[in-house]
């Protein structure tokens, strides 16, 4: 079975030719996040677009210095938002709920379709982009410096440019790995190996596990970024207990 | 300035023609999925796919009665998936980081990145599709369903299938709306009016606010969802609190 692909090739993109997008280029891609599913109508997200210089810079700072975001012609902020439908009901005298975590959950779902859809647009004109996760490492910061309101919750960047670089695809799990049939089933050691194997080629040393254990093994990168995190969510107001 | 499309539009389809689709289309779809980025390589997901005929009425019952989820020639759970690869580093000797808020937040994003390259794909050849909110309805009983173990959060189905209705577009609020410019500024009642208007089609009654008060409301849909999501959360291992 041959599995041609249907959408323009995703690499991520971190070397941007110097020239700015064409007139209005920016606002059909966001024209087309815009069509992305969203659930109940409630369109759960905004994007917050650095153009200011200085605050590029100190958004990258923040980031763990990534030279393509201060370089980007473009960079958004993608955020879950629920405070804009709150103002909507408030603003018509509705009082509105409390549910922050399916709060977080919808809006975060419906924030990243958005911004996908924008990828797939932007890559479907020969554009390139990369998303940012790195946003996390300083958080709190940027919540202040974007002046992000109770109910908006940053989720990562996306830089938007003409490619300055031609990076191969890199690999994949397979397929078996990620769809499951009518249950979800563990991969059995056989599958791992395989999945390592697949994936050697993404790094330096050839072994995927290190790459891994670097972001998600103890004391790793995730567990570095879980409290500032944390910290935001409650701040943001997505926190919540068992007791309520 | 006119905002061309760039992809294919998207409407969210519910009625599907019966014929199956292509062999190999699925895995196709799957196949470009796959190619949407990824935070750390990790590729956080898993997708669940329903093809058992009762199992596919027992979803569709625990979302409320959704006939498209039974009618479609595809289905698909979208999950969270940060237990793969820490089989991964166990397979490996590595000790996982403990890192839920963190967790939760990259596997959300990532598995809605694939799954909306998933939906851009079958839109590019035709097929229609819809996201299945409503999943969260019966979440508790879902999980136990299709034996997702800890480490593993469903998120949203989607249907897939060829278009049996052609309904319009639906409305937006406008770009304004969703679109800052270097910091978070709040709608002022102008605006929000504005949108008021813009999203009166999308309702039998012209009135948006009342749609967005009978989920986000006080009483609503999403504060219905909103306990069994927190005990699943809990379940499935990504709830924390402050202390840890």
């Amino acid at each position: 079975m041959t599995l041609d692909p249907i959408l323009a090739p995703h690499r991520s993109i971190r070397v941007f030719r110097p020239e700015p997008l064409a007139d209005g280029m920016t606002e059909r891609l966001v024209a087309d996040a815009q069509r992305a599913p969203s659930d109940a109508t409630g369109q759960m997200y905004s994007f917050v677009r650095i153009r200011d210089r200085a605050l590029r810079r100190r958004v990258s700072e923040l980031s763990g210095d990534q030279r393509h975001i201060v370089e980007a012609p473009e960079f958004l902020i993608v955020c879950a938002d629920i405070r804009r439908l709150t103002r909507v009901l408030e603003h018509r005298d509705q009082v509105p709920g409390r549910f922050p975590a399916t709060g977080l959950h919808f809006a975060t779902v419906d924030a990243t379709l958005a911004a996908q859809r924008l990828v797939d647009a932007a890559e479907a004109v020969g554009l390139g982009t990369v998303c940012i996760g790195g946003i996390l490492t300083g958080i709190e910061a940027l919540v202040e410096l974007l002046a992000l309101p109770a109910g908006v919750m940053p989720l990562f960047g996306v830089c938007i440019g003409w490619p300055g670089e031609e990076p191969v695809e890199r690999p994949r799990v397979a397929m078996a790995s990620v769809l499951h049939a009518d249950r979800y089933r563990d991969q059995d050691a056989e599958a791992i190996e395989r999945d390592l194997n697949a994936m050697a080629s993404t790094t330096r040393s050839g072994d995927w596990a290190r790459v891994l254990a670097r972001y998600f093994g103890a004391g790793g990168i995730m567990e570095q970024r879980e409290a500032g995190l944390r910290r935001t969510l409650e701040h943001q107001g997505f926190a919540w207990t068992r007791e309520g």
